[in-house]
């Protein structure tokens, strides 16, 4: 298997035209990718799937930042001028960590505060989020939404968080149309409290696992038409396009037409190249390497 | 948390008084260590769970014998006597180089081998195989089957192997006694073609991964009660008894019994915490350390 320690790119002469960095610890990132293809055709990505200490929803905090710092020193090394964080769980626990190791130079964007700010903007009350043990353990979501109410001086807020770690390993089975998976997510948010028969008590519910958009419409069928699903990989891609635009940092089609994006993982196994195409929407070539490929 | 390069174990005078390493890619070899020490009440064992890169049943065989190797090695120089390689995945990818990796003093056991000698000795024909992506596409335990049964001059042999991701992460959720865990074995075992109606095809079900005893309720409810089920841990404590007689290193209970045994994982969560009595039985204090911790 051909090994890479760094991405096929060639550096571009302006800052602007440099690629946009993003890493998950596997494939359910590339929904975010997906959404920021869609918003920013312009803009050449580098990604980065740490398929080889994959989930990181079960581990720990410590060993999160750790492996996301190095992924986004890596990164910036590759020329990234920003830095995505296209996994929840990561997010929650390695954001400053993040910004720390890439100093303030370079745009830091995660996926929890835009969905957060996103929320609070438009008032939403009674906010359900269901994730990876890691990113529920972190409390991430409510805080953020409970000082981003209190700041803003709002009132009536309502979060409740929960752990659904079955999910993700449902949707990499590519289980996510499977009869079985309505009655898992049920089984979750009934456990959660929020189901009263076939109605559902929340006003939004955050899918707050890159993996989730996957399985958007089980969780419709489950929680009925009235609940709004909160679409994370969409409102990402916007938070970043607003952040290049801010930053002077937007791309040239000129340049960036002629010059593919990057998909790296830190193991490829046949399973994860035949998946990877259900997440992003398309046929994309893997590429194994990366800082510790074979640690 | 406390952070150990070694387990907390002082070193016999000799050699059949050291303990018995023992490791899997996280908690589920507990399954394992659970009937070693049932079978071999007077063996100390120096358990580590690879936490940090777990599950290895998505990992590409390349890594899955990186990481074994460099386990096995930490076993040996903590002054183990005997390695046991209680995962499946890593049986069926690496055991050849963590004997090398050890050197020919050191027994090696692994899961899979006395498995299949086992059905070969008994002459069961029509077995069944369910296990990790990286267990069933090695094929490990189809082609040892074929090869013993016609050393042995049998005929008649049947294998099938099907590989069941979602049964690991279930078990891991606390899910084994589920009213959803029943329906996930009947859907696979039913798309293996097994399943006929309320019967099964086969005459023998290996369940070819440490996590799955733990399900054991549930796959008979599914199969009936006229499939075996292949009980892998007593069948393995019962053959690193064997390899303990057979090379003079049994040890003498008045010098194993002040000692206790080791439990190292190389990341340490609560949830495995929580988790780790389940699959021993019994509470036990893990640690975390290891040959690579926060690598």
């Amino acid at each position: 298997m051909a090994v890479r320690t760094s991405f096929p790119s060639s550096r571009p002469s302006l800052a602007s035209d440099a690629p946009i960095g993003i890493f998950d610890s596997g494939i359910g990132g590339l929904t975010v990718a997906h959404a920021m293809a869609q918003a920013m055709p312009a803009e050449r990505m580098l990604y980065f799937g740490d398929t080889a200490h994959m989930p990181y929803g079960d581990r720990s905090a410590e060993l999160v930042r750790s492996y996301s710092t190095r992924i986004a020193r890596f990164l910036v090394e590759e020329g990234c001028k920003a830095v995505v964080i296209a996994c929840n769980s990561a997010s929650a626990t390695a954001k400053r960590a993040v910004q720390e190791a890439v100093g303030p130079e370079i745009p830091v964007i995660d996926v929890v505060a835009p969905v957060v700010e996103d929320l609070v903007r438009r008032g939403v009350e009674h906010v359900g989020i269901i994730g990876t043990r890691a990113t529920i353990g972190s409390g991430i979501y409510g805080q953020s939404l409970r000082e981003a109410h209190a700041r803003e001086g709002l009132k009536g807020l309502r979060v409740e968080e929960w752990a659904t770690p079955l999910l993700a390993p449902l949707i990499e089975e590519g289980w996510q149309d499977h009869e079985l998976m309505d009655p898992v997510i049920r089984s979750y948010l009934g456990a959660a409290g929020w189901l009263d028969g076939a109605s559902c008590a929340l006003d939004a519910l955050v899918l707050g696992c890159t993996h989730y958009p996957m399985a958007e419409q089980a969780v419709r069928r489950v929680v009925g038409p009235d609940v709004e699903l909160v679409d994370g990989p969409a409102i990402v891609a916007k938070a970043v396009q607003a952040t290049m635009a801010d930053g002077d940092l937007m791309a040239s089609p000129e340049y960036s037409l002629a010059h593919g994006h990057g998909f790296m993982v830190s193991d490829l196994t046949e399973n994860f190249a035949r998946s990877a195409h259900r997440f992003f929407g398309r046929e994309i070539p893997l590429v194994a390497g990366g800082p510790w490929f074979m640690a």
